[in-house]
C-alpha cells in the first residue's frame, strides 16, 4: 500500500488557459508528496478562490477534475476529501542504459505467436472483451452517420452502380486536407490518398521506402499490427526504446543508426502512441524529422489518434516539421469517426506517386460511398460536437478503469497515464507472465491482450494492454476486479512454483 | 468488301435445348459459305416449321437472332432477307508456329507506358468513352440496391460504428458459396475471403505463391491492369498466346514449362477473358488444371465475367477440376452486380491461411455495410432477373456496335465475336499504330484503350479494345464513325509517311 500514487496529469506543460487543470495539478503534487493525506477536507470553493486568484468556475472545475480522477470524494454538506493512495506505480521513463540489448533487428515469427492469442481468443466465449483498441459503438454518431449514408444514396444512388474514379471522393478529400491544417499540416486536397483503413497506408507506405529484407525501425512496444505487415512484406523489425510518457526515443533511434547503418524507414505514433498511450513533445518531434532527414531515413507516421488528444495538450503531426518531403503522413478515422467504416487516407510526401501507383495496383480507389457519407457528417458542426464527447466519455473511462485497476490489482502494478485515448498498459508483478493471465482470464470469458503481442521480444510478456473504449459499468469494474484476483491467483502460483 | 463475314455464333456445340441457336448457325453457315446472298429472300416462317420440323416459336427465334446480329432484316409484309456481308474479319486462332518468339519473359516498364495513357486520359476532356471495361450505371439494379443498402442501414445502423469483425459477412459469404455450386465449385461459406475489387484477391494470391523476381505465365493479350500488379511486386510476366475463340493455349504453357522450368504460377481468366473475350472449352480446362498441378505452378483464375456467360454456354470454373487445392479462385462482382461497390471474393486453396493472413495485414476485413447490402439484394430473385436483363442488353450493344464497326471502319479491320461481356477486340488493318489512333480519338474527345497497354511486347500496338458497356445510342454510332474515320485518316498517313 506504499507504492507512489498514480498521477492523473501529464508531466508536460500545460497551456495556460487551463488554469483548473494547473490548480488541480498543484494539489495533487500535494496528495503526492504527502502534504495532503488520505481522510483531509480539501480548501473549500471560496478558499481556493481567495488563496489563487481563480474564479468560482475555475475552482469547481480544479475539484471536480480530482473527483473524476478518483483523488477526491465529494461528501455532501461537507466538501471534498482526498481519498487513500492508490496501489499503482507510473510507469517510469525509458531506461536508456539498457538501450543497447534492444537493439538487434529481429525477425521473430511474431504472426505466430499473435495468431496463436487471436486464435484461442476466438476459440473462446468472450463476455467481456478488454482485448481491443476499438470504442463501443454508441460512443459514435450513430443516427448521424446513418441519417448522412442515407442522405447520400437517396441523392446519388449511382455512387453504387457506376465505376470508380481514379482518385478519392473530392469532398472527402477537401475536408481531410482542411482539417489537417489544425495539427500543422499544409496540404492540396489532390494530395490526400483514402485507403482502407491506416493499415493499407503503411503498407502503401512501407512498400513505396522500403523492400523486402530491408530494417525498418519500430517503437517499442508497438502496435502487434505493425509488426504482422513487416513480417508479412519480408522486412525486418528493430526496435527502439519508447516511453510511456514522451514516446519513440530520439536518442535510441540515433544510436541504433550509428551502429546499424541502413535503416531504410522509423514507423512512428507520435500522438498517443499504442500501446502506451505518449505524446511526443513538439522538441522531440522536430529532433525526430531532422535526424531522419539528415540520414536519408523516411519517417512514416501513424497518426490515427490525435483527434482524441485533449485540446489543451499539442498534438502537431510530425509532418508539421517535414520541410523535404521525407514523412509520410498516415491517418485513420476508424477511431475518430467510425469504426464500422475503415476509412484513412495519407500524404505521401516525395514518395506520392510512387504510393499512388501501388494504391492503384492493389486496390483501387476507395469505395466512393462511404466517402461521401462520411464528409456529409464531417462538414456539419456535429461533427466537432462528437468529437468533444468522445474525448470527455474517453477520459472518464481511463479515469474509471485505472481507479478500479488501482483498487483490484495486486501491490507492485504499474500503469501508464495517457493524455487522451482508450488504452491503458499495465506492467504485472514480480515479471508475471502476461499469457498465463491472458488464458486464465480467457476462461471464466474476459479477453485482455498480453504483452507478448506487442514486440518482436520478450521484453514486454509481463505487460497487458486493457481498453477502456466501453462506458464503464458495473459489469466492467467485476471484470476488472476479477482480472486482479487472477493476477494474484497467478502470482501465488508462481511462488509455489 | 470481299473479306469473310462476322459470324455472330460461337464455334463450341451448343446446348440441345437451344434449337434456334442451331436453326440459325445453320443459315448462317450458308451465308457465310455464299450458298445465301446478300439480298436473297430467306425460307418463311412456315417453311422453316416444315423442313426442319420445329415450332412457330423456334423458327421466329432464330430470324430474330440472325436479325439482331445484322445478318438478315425485316421488310415489311416480304419475310427476311439476307444483308451484305460486313467489311470485317473474324480474328483467327493462335498461330502456335509464332509462340517461341513471344515467349521472353518480360519486364518492361509496363507502367509508364500505361501511365501516359491514363495520364493523357485523363487531361482531355472526353464526351465519349469506349476506353474502360464497366458498363453503364444505368444497366445495374440502382433502385433495388439503393433499398437494399437503405434497408441494412435502418435495421442495422451500428454496422458503421462497429468494429469490423476478422472475417467477412456471413450472409454474404452464404451467397457466394452457393452461387458458385452452378460454376461447378464446392465451397464452405467459411473458406470464402471477401475483398476490395478482384484486384487485391490477385494480389494476395500472387504474393501467397510468389516472391519478388518469380516468374508467372499470363495470358496474350492481358488485362493492363495484371501487368501493372506484377510490375508493383517485382515480378516478371512470361506472356502466353491467347486464342480469341478458346483463351489461353494449353500447349504453348506446356511449351513454356518444358522451355523455362519454374514458372511460380499463371493468372487465367477462363470465362470471358479481357480483351479477348472468349471463354475456354472444357477439355482445355480441364488440361490446364491437370498440366498446373503435375508441374507444381499454382493456378490463379480471375473468374469476374462468368455471371455474364449466356446460360446456354458452359462457364464452369477451372476451380470446378481442382483435385488438390491448387487453383486460387478469385472473382468480383464489379461488373455484374455493382461497379461502385468494389467487392471482389476469392477462395485460397492450399494456400487459404497464408492468403487469409496476408488479407489481415493489408487491409484487414472489408466494410460489412456493402456487404450486408449486397447480400439482401443477391438473395431475392431480383437479382436473377437483373442478371437476364443486364445479360441481354450487352448482347443488344455487342451486336449493335460490331454492326457499326462493319459499316464505318475500313476493310482489313479485324475482330473478335464474344459470347458475352461488354468488350470488343479489334485488329486494325496494315498494322496501324492504335497509339496514333488514341491520340487523334482524344483530340476529338473519344477515348478508346490502345492494344500497347495490353501486353509487355509491342505485339498489339495495332489493336484496339472498345467497350461496348453503354446502350446503344446514335451518339456512340456517330462516335464510332468518326473513329472509322480516323483509322482511315491514319492509314492515308501512313501511306504518305
Amino acid at each position: 500500500m506504499n507504492q507512489p500514487p498514480l498521477p492523473l496529469l501529464p508531466a508536460r506543460p500545460l497551456s495556460p488557459q487551463l488554469l483548473y487543470r494547473q490548480l488541480a495539478e498543484h494539489y495533487l503534487a500535494a496528495i503526492q508528496a504527502g502534504a495532503l493525506t488520505p481522510g483531509e477536507r480539501m480548501p473549500s470553493v471560496r478558499e481556493l478562490m481567495r488563496q489563487h486568484q481563480v474564479s468560482l468556475s475555475t475552482a469547481l472545475q480544479a475539484l471536480r477534475y480530482l473527483e473524476q480522477g478518483g483523488w477526491l470524494e465529494a461528501r455532501p454538506r461537507s466538501g471534498y476529501f482526498v481519498l487513500p493512495q492508490r496501489r499503482l506505480a507510473l510507469l517510469e521513463e525509458v531506461d536508456l542504459a539498457a538501450v543497447p540489448a534492444l537493439m538487434s533487428a529481429q525477425y521473430a515469427g511474431i504472426h505466430e505467436r499473435v495468431s496463436e492469442v487471436i486464435a484461442r481468443g476466438r476459440a473462446s466465449t468472450v463476455t467481456l472483451d478488454l482485448s481491443s483498441a476499438s470504442c463501443a459503438p454508441e460512443l459514435y454518431a450513430v443516427e448521424a452517420l446513418k441519417n448522412a449514408a442515407i442522405r447520400t444514396l437517396r441523392q446519388r444512388p449511382q455512387v453504387l452502380t457506376s465505376m470508380m474514379s481514379h482518385s478519392a471522393n473530392p469532398a472527402f478529400r477537401q475536408i481531410l486536407a482542411k482539417r489537417s491544417l489544425a495539427i500543422g499540416i499544409q496540404l492540396a486536397p489532390e494530395e490526400v490518398i483514402v485507403t482502407h483503413g491506416c493499415i493499407e497506408a503503411i503498407n502503401l507506405a512501407l512498400r513505396a521506402v522500403a523492400q523486402p529484407g530491408d530494417t525498418i525501425a519500430v517503437e517499442s512496444p508497438t502496435y502487434y499490427g505493425l509488426l504482422q505487415v513487416l513480417e508479412s512484406l519480408g522486412m525486418r523489425a528493430l526496435e527502439i526504446p519508447t516511453s510511456a510518457r514522451t514516446g519513440i526515443s530520439v536518442e535510441a533511434l540515433q544510436l541504433a543508426l550509428q551502429t546499424y547503418g541502413n535503416i531504410k524507414a522509423v514507423v512512428v505514433v507520435p500522438n498517443l502512441q499504442n500501446p502506451l498511450g505518449s505524446i511526443m513533445p513538439d522538441t522531440h518531434k522536430e529532433q525526430l524529422v531532422a535526424l531522419c532527414e539528415q540520414h536519408g531515413m523516411a519517417v512514416i507516421e501513424d497518426d490515427s489518434y490525435s483527434e482524441l488528444v485533449p485540446e489543451a495538450s499539442s498534438a502537431r503531426a510530425l509532418k508539421a516539421w517535414d520541410r523535404s518531403g521525407n514523412v509520410i503522413y498516415c491517418a485513420s478515422l476508424n477511431k475518430v469517426l467510425a469504426p464500422g467504416m475503415r476509412l484513412g487516407w495519407m500524404a505521401g510526401g516525395r514518395w506520392q506517386a510512387r504510393i499512388e501507383m501501388l494504391k492503384f495496383a492493389h486496390t483501387r480507389a476507395n469505395e466512393e460511398w462511404a466517402q461521401m457519407a462520411a464528409a456529409d457528417f464531417m462538414a456539419s458542426p456535429a461533427y466537432e460536437r462528437h468529437l468533444r464527447r468522445l474525448r470527455e466519455a474517453l477520459r472518464v473511462q481511463r479515469a474509471r478503469t485505472a481507479e478500479a485497476i488501482a483498487t483490484h490489482f495486486p501491490a507492485g502494478t504499474r500503469i501508464n497515464t495517457p493524455d487522451g485515448g482508450a488504452l491503458l498498459w499495465v506492467e504485472l508483478p514480480r515479471q508475471l507472465a502476461s499469457k498465463a493471465v491472458f488464458e486464465a482470464a480467457l476462461r471464466e470469458g474476459i479477453k485482455i491482450a498480453p504483452g507478448l503481442m506487442f514486440s518482436n521480444s520478450n521484453r514486454f510478456d509481463h505487460y497487458l494492454r486493457l481498453c477502456c473504449g466501453q462506458p464503464f459499468t458495473p459489469r466492467i469494474e467485476q471484470g476488472i476486479k476479477r482480472l486482479g484476483a487472477i493476477v494474484e491467483e497467478q502470482l501465488a502460483q508462481q511462488l509455489t512454483a
